[in-house]
Parts: C-alpha cells; structure tokens; sequence
C-alpha cells in the first residue's frame, strides 16, 4: 500500500459551516477533490465544499451516466452504475498510483447511503483510506425542524420511501422513531400510510434542510403531493423524559 | 423572546476536530458555555470542547445528581433526574433572562438521544434557540471501523441494549442494517441475541470510536463480556452494490 491515500469526507446535511474542521482540512490539503455529479451540472457536493477547496486543487468530476431516468429495477440501470463505478474507481486508482492524494466528497456521511461507498469497495484493498464522518441529512433535517427525535430507549428506524405500503406500515408500527427518505414520487403513498397509521400528527416534512430554499412544515400542512427525492420525513419518538 | 439565545451545540463523536465549523464559531463566541458532566468529574463534553472555548468563556457544569447507581426503572431515578434537569434548565434561564447567549455542548448530535433535549423542552418556549447539528456517535464508530453501514434500500433500525432479549432478536430479525447502543451491562445478552440470529459474522465492536484509547474488533474476536456503556455494535446492510 505504497501510494496516495484516499479520502471520504463527509461533507454533511449542505450548509458549508457543517463541515467538520477535519473536514475542510483535508479538502484544503488535498490535491485531488473528486466529486460525483449529473452530467452537465457542477453537483451539489461541489457546491457545498465549494468556499473550502483552494484554488489550485485539481478536481475530478465524476458524471453519472443516469440518475432517476430510468427505473432502479432495470437491470440496464446495474449495469450502467456498476461500468461508471469500475470506471471512476479506476480514474481515482491512476491518482492514488502517482502518490497523489484523493478526496472523494460526499454529502452527509460517508458511509450511510453514500455514493461514496461504492468506489470504497472497489479501492479499499490497494490503497490505504481515511474516513472523515459528517453530519447526515437527516441530522440536518431534524436540526433545522428543532426535533428532538429519540429519547431514552427510543429505537430509531430508517426507512427508504421507495419501500412498498405494506411493509412502511409495518415497519412503522414497529418503532418509536423514523425517519423517512428517498421521498420524490413516492411522497403520495408515505402519506397515505402515516395516515392511516395514525401519525400524522407528528410527522414533520423537511426539504432542503440547512440549505437555501429550506422548507419546513407539519406533514398534514403540505397541500401538494410534490417532493425533491432527498426530501424527509420525520416522526420523533415518545420515550423516557424524566 | 426578547433575551439570550440558547445554542444546543453537537460536539460528534469525540475526537475534537470532529465538531463542525460552526459548532466551533458557537462555542467561541458564545458568553455563557454549558456541559453536563459526573459529579466530581470534568466530563466528557468538556474535555471534547476543551481547545475550542476561549479562556475568557463563563462555564457553567451541570452535575448529575446520578448516572449509573440507580437503575433507570426506580421512580426514585426520574425524580432525581427531574429535579435536576428543572434546577439546571432555571440556571440557564436566568442567563438568558440577563441577555447572555448560552451555549449547551452536547456529545453526539443534541437531537439524538442527547441530555441537551431534557433542558431544551424546558426552555424552548421561553427562549431562542438554535441547534447545531453534530457527528453522531455511531457515525464516529463505523467511519472508524470503516464499515459502510446502508446500502440502496436497506433500513437501518438504532436499538438500545437495554431492550430485552426477544425483542432485541425480533428487530434485529425485521432490519438490513443495526446499531445497537447503551452495552454496557448488556453485553453477553446482545452477543448471545446475535449469535443465535446469525448475525455473528457480520456485527463490529467498537468502543470509544475516533477517541484515545479506540479498540474496534470483530464481535466474535472480543474475549470478555465487559463493555463501556457508550460502546457500539455494528451490523452493516448488504443491499444494492452496483
């Protein structure tokens, strides 16, 4: 493992100010910032990492080759991922093989539904790597929504919306806490089933939370069903409150 | 609401380049700096916060009157700690009262499972606040193992340890992803619940993650029963890998 070593740094919910201070060191002492990106956008990692990446970094954008244009269930969308993950992780590999340090940023946290994660198998066992933890968007969300999500011996549940109502509902039933992510189309249904599973009245809706834009409201309060995929949903537990 | 604001400010894991820049900018340029700690003890908050708060700061300690002596389920523990957390939240307001931003220092997050939130319901109607979201724990502990934790679809499902055997192996049984928390004395309980659900191979030990003295193993690997309170274990989610 004589090389570069290589970084996942967490770059948190999206304000640059919840950045960690290891965080923006390693961005500023880094010389290659790769970032993941839609083709033909800066990303929002880069634009949240952006007041900290010093003028002469190289930067090594990373293109999705498809984000939500087709359906996570085509097996043409595997394997599209899978070739640009190979792919990326190889254009990282040429760096960290010229001893050139690689910073790979990664909204949230690294390593809890992160993009990030699928270059760290593809690299972990050639090259020595440094996880920076972040702060994770849902963090952010409940923050901003001043929710205190779990108390005592609460358990917390995270649940992607694209699940099927059925086993929402169940799930929900079984926990104390939840929150809810991957919103977008599936905003319709998650409503439905917290409905009917008697939590409205303490679900919380957050978009774009720390950032511009950032909405906040009681879930019964939004009037349409239309909801950005990193949209959340919260639902804070009732425990131990001496 | 005309007074000081109050800052519940997340400290993350540990190590002290893990607070976030803007937990630092608080922490320095807020009058009035509060922690909870042990009686007779600096704390752990404090030592976190030590080289970000400015020798000028008025520090305000929060001793538990009890941590670990009585146990959770006697009445005589919720009112001690009732008493406590109403006499420390009226130390705060009378800070506020006079104009004086105060800055509570939380381990962790302050929303998750944190002490912050017994003074912030207490005070949150009365006075401004403003929380700043921090590095959970838990992230601390997998980014230390470097363990990605969620992958596409999976749910995470955060269980206390002091839940009891069935039901610990019932959740366990209905997530991709767990992190079991508060070990402790429940240790041979939690490992015994692992290993019958065939969990053994896969779940991570880590105690205290990102901090001196971090030992990260694999369960099976760990010799003896004895766990810190704020140890961690780690069953990572094997969902969709491109």
């Amino acid at each position: 493992m004589s090389a570069g070593r290589l970084y996942g740094v967490g770059l948190g919910p999206g304000d640059p100010e919840l950045l960690t201070v290891k965080a923006v060191r390693v961005i500023a002492t880094t010389p290659v910032i790769a970032f993941f990106a839609k083709a033909g956008r800066r990303g929002n990692a880069r634009t949240i990492a952006d007041r900290w990446i010093p003028a002469g970094a190289e930067e090594l954008p990373l293109h999705y080759p498809v984000t939500t244009e087709i359906p996570v269930s085509d097996p043409a969308y595997n394997r599209m991922l899978a070739r640009f993950y190979a792919e990326a992780a190889e254009e990282i590999a040429v760096k960290l093989e010229a001893w050139r340090d690689v910073a790979i940023l990664s909204e949230g946290d690294p390593l809890l539904y992160g993009s990030f994660m699928h270059l760290y198998i593809r690299l972990k066992e050639r090259f020595a790597v440094t996880i920076v933890p972040g702060v994770s968007g849902m963090a952010g969300c409940w923050s901003a929504a001043g929710e205190a999500m779990t108390w005592g011996d609460d358990i917390l549940t995270v649940l992607p919306g694209t699940l099927p109502s059925e086993v929402l509902a169940k799930k929900l039933a079984a926990t104390d806490a939840a929150v809810i992510m991957k919103i977008g189309k599936n905003f319709a249904k998650i409503r439905e089933v917290i409905r009917d599973g008697g939590y409205y009245d303490r679900a919380l809706y957050v978009e774009r939370g720390t950032m511009a834009g950032e909405k906040i409201m009681a879930l019964k309060d939004k009037a349409d069903d239309v909801a950005p995929y990193f949209a959340i949903i919260l639902i804070s537990g009732q425990g131990r409150r001496p």
